[in-house]
C-alpha cells in the first residue's frame, strides 16, 4: 500500500491550475472527482510562482490550490519544483546552468536547466524544499512527496569536474588505484595529480572506458545526491510522509537500483511510443516494481497523445483502459496522468490533457478516463499491496548496459534492452511472470535466471550465481556476458571470464554480425538463426546443445548446458529467432513447474497477483479480434461482477480481472 | 511598370567587374548589350573596394564600371553591399559577427557574416549607404536601389537580446503582459525582470513556443529595420529612384508581408531545382507578385547551373526560355541573372554565369540568354504593368507556418509548404489564376479564398471570413487550422475556435497520421484517400460532403460544408489526394465562374494578364511532347508575330504569346 | 632493404608492455621469438609513462623492455610518443589542445589532443624526442625512429592562424597576390592587413575555395613541421638510424607526396574493413610503395578484428595470411601488427591482439600469426629489396581531391578516391602493374599513365604530360580534369585548359549525373554505360570513340582521341561501367606491351617482384573457390619449396610465390 491515508487504488493526475485563473479552479475539483479520481499532484514546476524573487516567498495561491483538493476530499501529492529553476536564480548564478561536453552552456527558458553538482542550486532547491515541507508537511491531505522530476541530464561544467574527483577520491582512495582501474597507461592518459581529472568532454578520439562508466556512475549519484538532500529536508518536517521521484523505466541516465533503497515509493512515468507491442510497456512496469518488489505509482501516463514524439497520434478508444489495467495488473497500486487540463500555451500546449481544449464535457478522452476511474473506485483496495510471485528473474544491469554501449563497441548494432527485450518477449508470450533483479541479489526465490549480455561479471556476481546453479536453479547467460570485472576491465584466459567454469566453456572470439546477417544453428534443441553475434564457444565439461551451421564458427557450439550441482548452466552464445526462444524457455520452464496463471490465445496477456493468499488473474486482449478465454473453473470478474465459467468471450481491447467467487 | 525610366521588360544581371581586369570591362558592355539585355545589377559584394579601411574611400572604379554602362546605353541597378562586411570592419568591431543558438560565434571570410543588431554593423552599412546615395542617386541612369542581398540569417548574441528585450516591450508594454502572452506559468518560465528574457538559445528541452514565435518575428523586424535605416539615408539623397531588396520567395526566416509595404519594387530570387515541377516556381511567382499586387522584377535566376546544391545540373536547352516565359506570364515585368561573367574563383566560381569560362563566343547558354533577349526585346513594354486578374486566394500566413513547425509539433511530418502547394498544385492543374493573400487582407474581389493550415486565427481573421462568407464568398479552410491566437495560444472549446460557427463544426481531437499512412473518405463529394492528418470533426450545423471510412476517425465527417449568409465554408479535416481535391475544387469553381483562361491539355500552362483592357496569354508547354492547343478564335503570337487559328501544335518546352490580331 | 641490420622479412608488432605487469614481459618475449617475429615497435603511446611530469624522467622500464627484447635476439622499432600529450602538460599549458572549425576546444583524455602549430607542445616534444635519441640512439638493437603516430586532426586555433599567416606570407609575398590568388574580389573577401586572415573557422556559408586550399596545405605542411623538427633532434643523436612515420593510406589529411622525400623508409597503417575487395588494399600498398618508389614497411595491421568500425567482425581464417602476402606482393618488406597483446581496458581494449583476452596457447590468431611468421622467416631475405616493374602509373594529386571535394562543389556525389579507384580497379582486374605519381613527376619509364580527375592543371603539369605524349606515351585524361590552376582558379577558354590543344578537344559545359543516373554511349570502342558526369566536348583536332546517345550530352562525343608526336591522348569525359574500361584499357595496353605477369583466372592476384633481375611471381586466390593456375614452364613455390608445372589447384585463400627452380 503507497500510504495507509489512501488504501485505494490512487487515481490522479498532474494539477498545475497556475497555468488558469482562480475562476477555474473549484471547475476543476469539480471535474476532478467527476472523474472519480482521489488525488492530484501539485507543484511540479511551479518555483518561480511561489518563489518571485531571491526572498520572495507567495505561497497564498498554492494554499488555496490545496484546500481546494482537500476541500473536495482528494489527497495531494505534493512536488517540489525544482526541475525548473527560475530565470532571476540563474541569472544570479548563471554556474547553476548544465554545460554539455563540448563546452557549450545551456540556457534557462525550457526546463532541466540546471548542474546538479551546482552549490548554488543545490542549496535554493533545499531552501524551497524546506519551505514547503515546514508549511504542508503536516498537512493531512499531503499524502506523498514527489522530489523534482525526472531526474537525468548530463553536465561536464566545472563543478561537476571538481564534484566527480571527489567522487573518484572516495571511490579508488588514491591515484595508482585509479589509474589501475581506468588502464590508463595506453594512450598516455596516467594520472599524476586529481586536478588533471576530467568529466569525458569533447576529445578528438574515443574515451577511457573506464572513466566513461565511472562518469555515468557518478552523474547517477550526483542526481541522487539532490534527491537525498532534498528528502533529508523534508523529513526534518515531514516524517509522516512518504517520499518518491518520478523514475522513467529503463532510463539510461541513473541506475535506479542504487536509488530505489532511498525511495519510500517507486513511481515512474509510462510512455509507450503509438503502435508499440503489449509486452514492452509490460517489461517497463516489471522492472520498476522489481526495484524494490513492491507496488508502484504509475505517476504520469497520457491521456492520450503526447508532443514530443516526432509524430503524435491519439490513444484509439479503449487503448487507456487497457494500458491500465495492464499497469495495474504488472504491480501498480495507482494509476496518475499528465496532466490534468491541456495548456493553452506553452511547451506542454499540445501535450493530451484529461480535460482537452475543447472541454471536458464532450470529450471522449475525459469519458474514457471518468470510465475507468469509476470501475477502478469500484475496486476499493481490493488489489491495492497484492504481490507478483515471478518465479523467473531477468538480470537488468546498468553497469553493463554503460559498458556494452560505450563507444568504442565491439559493435554498435547491438543494442542492451533489445537484448533484454528479446528474453522478456519470449516469457511473455509464455504468460511467465518476471522480476527483474540485479545481478548481485538473492536468486533463490527463483527457479530460473536469465542474464542477457551480462557484460560485467565481478566475484560477486560470479558467486552470487554459483551458489544459485548448485542450489539447483537453471541459469542463463548469453553472448556479450564475463567480458570484464566491475571498472570494465577484461576478464583473461577466455571469456565469460569468472563464469568459465561454472558453465564448462570457454569463448575463443567474437564475432558480431553485421546489417542484421544472420546465420544457422542447429541440434537437440531444433533449428535456430542466429542475429546479431555468434561467440566462438569451446567446450569444457559442458554439452553442446546446438551448433553453428554456417559462419566464422560453423561448426563450433552456439548453445550449450552445463549441468553443476543440483542446477544447470545455459549460454547461448548468440541471439535467436523468436520462435526458437520461446521453445528453449519453455522446453526448460515445464520440468521447473513454471506456468502461466492461465492457457489464453496468443496476444492475450494473462498475469496474477496475490491478495491475502489469493489470486487475482488480469486476463487483457491485445489483439485486433474477440478472444476465447478457457476457465477452468468458475470465476469473478470484478470488474463488471459477472460469474464466470467455461468459455467466455473478450472483446479487442477489452480486459477480464478474475477472482473467486467469494470475491 | 517597375520605373519610367525603363518602360520596357528589364532584363540584365548581376554584373560584379571587380572580378576582372578593367581591360575585360569594355568587351562586358559590349555581350550586354549582344544579349540585348538593358541594364544591370553592380555592387552587390563590393564593400571591401568600395571602402578598403575605416576612413579609406575608393569609387574611381566603380564610377568607370557605371559610366562603362551608361555609355553603353544601359540602365543601373544600385546595389548596397552591405550583406559582407568586409574583415577589417568585423576586426575592429568582433561584436558585428554572429552568434549561433549555441553560443558559437560565427567568423568572416564568407557573406552575410553580421549580426543585424549589431549598432556598430548598423552605422557602418548607413554609411556606406550613404556615400552611394550622395555620389550615384541622381545618376540618370540608375533605375532602382538594391539594398543588401538575401536578408535572412538567425543571431542569438547579447546585442540581439538586448534588441529583443526592447521590442517586446513595444509589444507588451509589461511583464505580465508577456508571460500571459507566452503562457509562462508552466515550467517556471514566468519573467520578472526584462533582463531575465533571451532569445531562444540552446536549451535541455524545448523552447516556450510564444518565446520562439514571438523571436521570429523579431527576426524579420530586425533585418527589416537594418532595410529602413539604408532605405532612409538613401530617399535623403535619391528620392526619385525606387528601392528594393531581393526577396527568395517562400522564405521562413522573414515576413514578406510585413516588408512589402517599405519597398517600391518586389524583386526576388528564383532558383528551382532541376526537374522541379513547374507548379512550383508558379507558386513562387504568385505568392511575390500578390506580396504588392503589382508586377515584380525577377532579380535573380541562374543561366544555367548553380554551385550549391548537392548535385548541379545546367539547365538543359530551351529550359529557360520556358522558365523565364512562366516568369513574365506570371507577373514579372523584368528578369535578371546572377551572374553576367562566371567567377573565375571564390565561392561562387561554378555558379553558371552568362559568359561562361569557356567565353561567350561559342557558348550554347549565351546564345539562349541572347536569343531570349531578342524576344524580350521586340515585345517592347507591351507586357509590362499589365495586371493578373484572379478570383481565387490561397491565404499565405507567415505566423501559422512559424507556429506549425516549431517543436514541439504535432507531426513533424506536416510541412505548412506542402499544404499550400496542394491546394496551390490543384488550381494550378486546372489554370486557375491564384492570388495569395494574408489573412487579413480584403478578400472581396476574391469569389474562392482558400486557408490551408491557417493555425493562428484572431478575432480580425474570423471576422474578416465572416464578412467574406457572408458576402457570398467561398471560403475553404483545412485541418490544422484556427487551433491557437495571435501568440499561439490555444483556441479553448474546440478547433477551429473561433471559427466554429462560421463552419458549423467543432473539432475534439487531432490525428496526425504518420509515416505517410492513409485512410480513406467517401461521400456525395466521390471517394477520396487522406494523408498527414484527420480531425475529428463533429458537425454543429454543417453538412458532411464525406465521411472517414477508415482509422482513428471512422465514422466521424471528413470533409463538410456550411452555408452562411450568400456563402459557403468548407472544411477539410484531412490532406486529400491530387485527384479528388482537383475534382472538389473544380465542382466549387464552375458554379463561380471560376475558368481557365484558354483549355489546354494536362502539362500545359496557359496564364493571363491583362494590359489596356487586352488579355494576354502565355501557353507554356512544360511536357515532354508537342502539344495540341486549341484556339477559339483567332489570335496574334507576339513571340512571333504569326496569327494562328483553331489547333496548334505547340513543341516541349515552347510557348506562346498570345494577344490579338490587332497587337 | 629497410635497414642492412636486419636484413630478412621485418616482421613484428606494436608491443606496449607498459599496460601489463613486468612479470609479463619475458613470457612476451618468448611468445613474439615463438610466432617468428624479428622487430617490435615500442613507446607509441608512452610520454606520461617516460615523463610523468615537467622535470621528472623514467627510463628505467623502458630500459628493460629494450634489453628484454635485444635480449631475445629482437630488433627495436622506437617511436618517439607524441601522438597523446600527458594530462600534465596540456594543463600547464592549456593553449596546447586543439580547437575545432566552431571554437570548441577538445580536451585531453583521449589521443592525438594538440595544435601542431602550438609552440609549447612542440618544444615538449622535441625535447622527448631527443631524450629518447641521446639514450637509445646508438643502441645496436634499434632499427627505426618512428616519430608521433598517425598525424592528422585539423586545429583552428589562433596559434594556427598565426603560423598560416606566415606560411602564407612566405607563398605569396604580398596581399595583392594572395588576394589575387584567391579570387577575394567577390563577397567582399579582400584582405588588407595580414592580421585579417583567418583559418576557415565557421561561418554563415561556404568559405573561399582559395583559403580553404591553402588551408589543407598548411595544415599538411604543419604537421611536416613536427615531423622535421623531431628527425632533426634525433638525427643528431642516430644519424645510423632510419627515420619513418606512419602513414595512412590515401589519407586525406595530408599530402605525402610532399612528406616522401623526407622519410628515409615509407611505413603505413593498412585496415581494410572486412569484406573489402582486394583491390582495395592493392591499392594503397601501391601507393605507398610510389611515395619513394621503395619497398615499405607495413607498420600496422591488425591479426583480426578492430574496434573503430560500426560493427568489428574477426578476420576469417586465411584472410591475415593472404593479405599479408598481397601487402609484401605490391612491395613491403616488412610486416607488423597493432598489437602484441590485446589491452585488457582502456580505448582499444577489444581491438585484436596476437595475444588475445583468452591467452596465446590456444589462439587460432595466435597460430596463424606464427605460422605466417615461419613462412616468412624460410624466405630469409629472398624477397626484400625486390622492385615492382610498373609501366602503367595513376596520377595521385592530393590537391585537386582537396579542390574537388571542397564545398561548394560541383557534385557531392562525385568521390575522387572512387574515380582513382574505377581505373585502378580495372588495371588490376588485367593484373598489370601499377605505380602511382604525382602530375609533375617524370613520366619516361611508363607506356601509359591515367589522370582521373585531374581538377587542377599548372604549366608545369601541362607541360610533362606533352612531353609525355610526344615521347610516344598514351595519356588518359578524364572529366573533371584541366578545370583549374595551381590556386584552383578556373582555366578560362574551355576545359581542360592548358590541356586542350594536347587533347584536341574543348569542353563547354559539365553535367553531373545525379542519384546514380545513367545514359549511354558507344563506338569504335564499344558501347558503355555513363554515371557521374558528362562533359559536353567539343573536337579541336580529336576523333571521337564514342559518342553519348542520350541525356544532357547526347550527339556529343564521350570518349576521343587524338594523336600527338608519337603518342596517344584519350580523354573519357564521363565514369564508364567496369566492363568497358577494362576493355578499354585492354585495348590500349595490347599494342603498348603491357601485359600481366601470368594469366590467371578471374579473382586471382598475379603480381610481380624483381630481385637481383629475377622475377617473383605471387599468386593470390581471392576467390572462394579452388582456382586452376596455368603455368607456362615450370617454377619453384617458394613458401612450400615444391616444383610446380602445367595446370596447379591453388586453394581458396592461398598463396604461391613462383621463383625460378634454382631459388
Amino acid at each position: 500500500m503507497l500510504n495507509p491515508r489512501l488504501p485505494a487504488i490512487w487515481y490522479g493526475a498532474d494539477y498545475n491550475p497556475e497555468q488558469w485563473p482562480e475562476a477555474v479552479w473549484a471547475e476543476d475539483v469539480r471535474l476532478i472527482q467527476r472523474a472519480a479520481m482521489n488525488c492530484a499532484t501539485i507543484g511540479v514546476f511551479s518555483w518561480v510562482l511561489l518563489q518571485p524573487g531571491p526572498d520572495r516567498w507567495d505561497f497564498g495561491w498554492f494554499d488555496r490550490v490545496i484546500e481546494g483538493l482537500a476541500g473536495g476530499g482528494l489527497s495531494v501529492i505534493l512536488a517540489t519544483p525544482t526541475a525548473a529553476p527560475p530565470a532571476w536564480l540563474c541569472r544570479a548564478h548563471p554556474e547553476i546552468l548544465p554545460v554539455d561536453a563540448g563546452g557549450r552552456r545551456l540556457w534557462w527558458g525550457s526546463r532541466r536547466h540546471y548542474c546538479p553538482n551546482s552549490p548554488a542550486y543545490r542549496e535554493a532547491a533545499r531552501e524551497i524544499a524546506c519551505r514547503l515541507a515546514e508549511r504542508y508537511g503536516a498537512h493531512p491531505s499531503v499524502v506523498l512527496w514527489h522530489i523534482d522530476n525526472e531526474y537525468g541530464k548530463v553536465c561536464y561544467c566545472d563543478q561537476c569536474a571538481t564534484a566527480f574527483r571527489s567522487w573518484l577520491q572516495d571511490r579508488y582512495g588514491s591515484l595508482p588505484a585509479l589509474n589501475d582501474a581506468w588502464r590508463t597507461a595506453f594512450w598516455s592518459q596516467a594520472y599524476d595529480d586529481w586536478e588533471e581529472i576530467l568529466p569525458p568532454r569533447a576529445t578528438p578520439s574515443f574515451h577511457n572506458p573506464g572513466q566513461v562508466l565511472d562518469f555515468r556512475r557518478f552523474v547517477s549519484d550526483s542526481y541522487l545526491g539532490c534527491f537525498l538532500e532534498q528528502k533529508a529536508v523534508i523529513r526534518d518536517h515531514s516524517p509522516q510522509v512518504p517520499v518518491t521521484t518520478n523514475f522513467m523505466g529503463w532510463f539510461k541516465g541513473a541506475d535506479y537500483w542504487s536509488w530505489a533503497p532511498h525511495l519510500d515509493v517507486i513511481s515512474w512515468d509510462s510512455y509507450p511510443p503509438p503502435g508499440a507491442p503489449p509486452y514492452l510497456p509490460a517489461a517497463w512496469h516489471d522492472l520498476m516494481r522489481s526495484l524494490k518488489r513492491q507496488p508502484f505509482l504509475l505517476m504520469e501516463q497520457s491521456p492520450s497523445q503526447v508532443n514530443w514524439m516526432p509524430c503524435n497520434r491519439p490513444h484509439p478508444p479503449g487503448a487507456l483502459r487497457l494500458q491500465s489495467m495492464q499497469t495495474l495488473a504488472r504491480g501498480a497500486d495507482g494509476i496518475c496522468y499528465f496532466q490534468f487540463r491541456q495548456s493553452s500555451g506553452g511547451p506542454e500546449q499540445f501535450h493530451a490533457g484529461i480535460v482537452p481544449h475543447a472541454g471536458a464535457e464532450r470529450s471522449r478522452v475525459f469519458a474514457e478516463v471518468a470510465e475507468l476511474g469509476a470501475q477502478l473506485h469500484s475496486l476499493g483496495s481490493r488489489t491495492t499491496g497484492a504481490e507478483i510471485r515471478a518465479r523467473v528473474a531477468i538480470v537488468f544491469d546498468w553497469a553493463s548496459w554503460w559498458a556494452m554501449e560505450q563507444p568504442p563497441m565491439i559493435t554498435a548494432e547491438l543494442s542492451y534492452r533489445e537484448e533484454i527485450l528479446r528474453y522478456y518477449r519470449a516469457f511473455w508470450s509464455l504468460n511467465v511472470a518476471v522480476d527483474f533483479v540485479r545481478p548481485t541479489d538473492p536468486l533463490d526465490r527463483y527457479a530460473m535466471v536469465v542474464a542477457p549480455v551480462l557484460r560485467i561479471v565481478t566475484e560477486e556476481i560470479a558467486g552470487n550465481f554459483e551458489r544459485f546453479v548448485r542450489g539447483g536453479g537453471a541459469l542463463l547467460l548469453t553472448f556479450g556476458s564475463g567480458l570484464t570485472d566491475g571498472n570494465d576491465r577484461a576478464h583473461l584466459g577466455g571469456y565469460p571470464g569468472l563464469l568459465r567454469e561454472l558453465f564448462g566453456i570457454w569463448i575463443e572470439e567474437l564475432d558480431p554480425l553485421c546489417d542484421d546477417a544472420a546465420e544457422q544453428a542447429g541440434g537437440t534443441v531444433g533449428e535456430c538463426t542466429c542475429r546479431r553475434w555468434c561467440d566462438a564457444i569451446h567446450l569444457e565439461g559442458a554439452t553442446a546443445l546446438a551448433t553453428y551451421r554456417s559462419g566464422f564458427c560453423a561448426g563450433l557450439p552456439a548453445i550449450t548446458e552445463h549441468r553443476c550441482g543440483e542446477g544447470k548452466a545455459l549460454y547461448i552464445g548468440t541471439a535467436p529467432d523468436d520462435a526458437a526462444l520461446a521453445a528453449l524457455l519453455a522446453g526448460y520452464a515445464a520440468p521447473l513447474d513454471i506456468t502461466a496463471p492461465l492457457q489464453v490465445p496468443s496476444g492475450v496477456e494473462a498475469v496474477q497477483r496475490w491478495s491475502g493468499g489469493q489470486p487475482l488473474t488480469w486476463v487483457l486482449n491485445h489483439t485486433r479480434d474477440e478472444a476465447t478465454i478457457r476457465l477452468p473453473e468458475p470465476v469473478r470478474d470484478l470488474l463488471t461482477g459477472r460469474d464466470l465459467a467455461g468459455d467466455v468471450q473478450l472483446a479487442s481491447q477489452d480486459a477480464l480481472l478474475l477472482g473467486s467467487l467469494e470475491d
